[in-house]
């Protein structure tokens, strides 16, 4: 049977959750529903994005993803069932779906259009869980509307690429529980203008030379205790969703604070690299 | 198998609710466990009947609900066992029961009365699992303890009739994720003294002519954009419990403000609506 | 089949909570995972160590508890698997084993040595998932890697003992939901060295002469109730962990605060008993 999983910005004290489980475990008494996050800041549709991205993947092919931010239909916010890359995601067509897959083509889209529903201000539970269910059970998506053709197609700004391929200007794009800022600046993009040659990364006022594979990468083992780099300092690396990511190592927002807070970096801030 | 349900002021940090599913799927391996909230602020019963009222009836019929709020038996808070609408209750008779159910007659209300169990300072996972488990294994309640008449009856203020049916005096109950301020002014007591009047929602300074169906609906989508209301408008609606809400229309509570902080209200303070 | 736990500092926003049940989930389609925490403080051994000691112990033999807090594996913080005292830990050689565990000797450490993975910065997701599965799948732990002798002994301060066994000098280990003060004087402990005695507990500028065993021991029901102790004040108890606690009777950390604002109680602080 199908997972279900749930991407919402309900947050975890309110009812919304709950309800919504229920009214799943109602239609399907042996549902599998995961959370995602419930988190996400209201109507955040880059910060949905970027999560749903960095996990639909680790679940199986034919999983159903729920993705409750900014999903009330209007004229311009249709509600959508999209089956891509093998997975299958209820939402509204807020531009969410785009920064998702980004070059990836959807197989299908479709529009939704239940009978008997109203539009009213809780469309995830009246309407989206029902869609969700129908696949689980089996249900094909031509049965909950139409074929759809308009989606929205809203994109992240890409790194800009300068000085003849000499530079990458990029920006940050998430900034996660430890205050690590996420940059657009992919792995594989990197490595395509690098071609070998030595390069720097600006962030404000940081110059940091090597990009590592791993926050721990920094600490030289070999040196003494007290000679090393370690817990506080500052470092680059791909991390595991093949972002170039900086952060400070062991860092705690609550207390030594994190690369954002001691960077002064926000979301849409530039970095820099430059190859010489 | 009947599902397990969870409501407490827990928080989800501690080590509680991991051993209170812990013990659960002691007893039944196979248990299904479902989060409704742990974040109910600490001891707020009001608060944890209206995030109950507001999921309960969207599980499906003998689902047993354990609500770990106050939970501490005494001389005047027992614990008890509800079973009520289809579904089961196990909490403390710190008043929950009525708050949830309102107008609904509990079918059986039995006290726990557990041999082999101590009067400690965590009677969720001491007691309430126990009597859960043994519910959806099949037993029945008067194995548990004894029929119980004194259920604590505590009412939410409702809201006062004024000026002969001229106006409603209604007050908040709770204010949601995104800020949003949910009064409790029901659709079917509007509707009663509406009679077709037109009307004017008070709260603090700001006047609404017009209780929508859903949020959107404050924007007009024949104008153009830069012409419509929108993000940052104040709106009321009926929402998804049936209740007045007040909302800024895709409001954060974190950056621009929600109705609770723009408006100025909070919990019990008053709305009012005039009918002319 | 087994459970798998989930202990992390990841929180409850990014996608790393939901990546890491849909690997699981890819591998075992009916797996049951169980959060423990996500809100762990980044890097905090001491508080995952509070957190799973009080929570492994309710589920049932057998289960298998992925540890997700400074998870790198580095040349001093080898990723192992721990089975002791019936149940499996998969963990980074941080500490936080011997503090979970105490007096008990593990019977199996093995060092985590699979092949074709590479040391990159989600071991919890690309290491910990597989070993998991494995052990729920009844694999043996002689195949995920070879015996480890070196296991990482830290350990929690002790109460110290003082004057000739008339004092116990014992210290704040954490600080709850409620902002109760939990201390590492355990029960055992107490009743060891009072012997009969009466005993005075010191914290801060605060007196209190009696250990209660559950939280509305403080009220005194044969009053009336504005004579009563009750909301508001501060009392003692042995908490459901064995442990003495101090605590604000229905406190709440948000308004009226709790006892480690109140008294001004932080972790690592002084708690003290005078046996007299």
């Amino acid at each position: 049977m199908a997972i279900i999983t749930l991407t919402t910005d309900f947050g975890l004290k309110d009812h919304f959750v709950g309800a919504l489980k229920g009214a799943i475990y109602k239609e399907l008494s042996d549902a599998r529903i995961v959370d995602i996050s419930h988190n996400i800041s209201p109507f955040n549709i880059q910060e949905c994005a970027y999560i749903l991205k960095n996990s639909y993947k680790s679940f199986p092919q034919g999983t159903i993803h729920i993705v409750g931010v900014d999903s009330e239909a209007t004229p311009e916010n249709q509600h959508i069932v999209v089956f891509v890359d093998g997975h299958y995601f209820i939402t509204a067509n807020n531009g969410v779906i785009g920064l998702i897959i980004s070059e990836i083509k959807p197989e299908k889209v479709f529009e939704i259009n239940l009978p008997n529903t109203t539009n009213g201000p809780f469309p995830v539970m009246d309407i989206f869980v029902k869609v969700a269910c129908h696949i689980v059970r089996g249900g094909t998506l031509e049965v909950v509307g139409k074929a759809f053709e308009d989606l929205k197609d809203l994109r992240d700004f890409s790194p800009r690429i300068a000085d003849d391929g000499k530079k990458i200007v990029g920006s940050v794009i998430y900034i996660d529980n430890y205050g690590n800022v996420v940059t657009n600046i992919e792995r594989s993009l990197f490595e395509a203008y690098r071609k070998g040659c030595t390069y720097e990364l600006h962030a404000r006022t940081s110059l940091i030379t090597k990009i590592l594979n791993n926050y721990s990468e920094i600490v030289n083992y070999d040196l003494e205790r007290n000679k090393r780099k370690g817990a506080g300092d500052l470092l680059a690396l791909f991390n595991s969703s093949g972002y170039i990511e900086l952060a400070i190592y062991k860092s705690n927002l609550n207390t030594v604070g994190g690369a954002s807070t001691l960077l002064g970096l926000d979301y849409r801030d530039t970095i820099t690299i430059n190859f010489t």
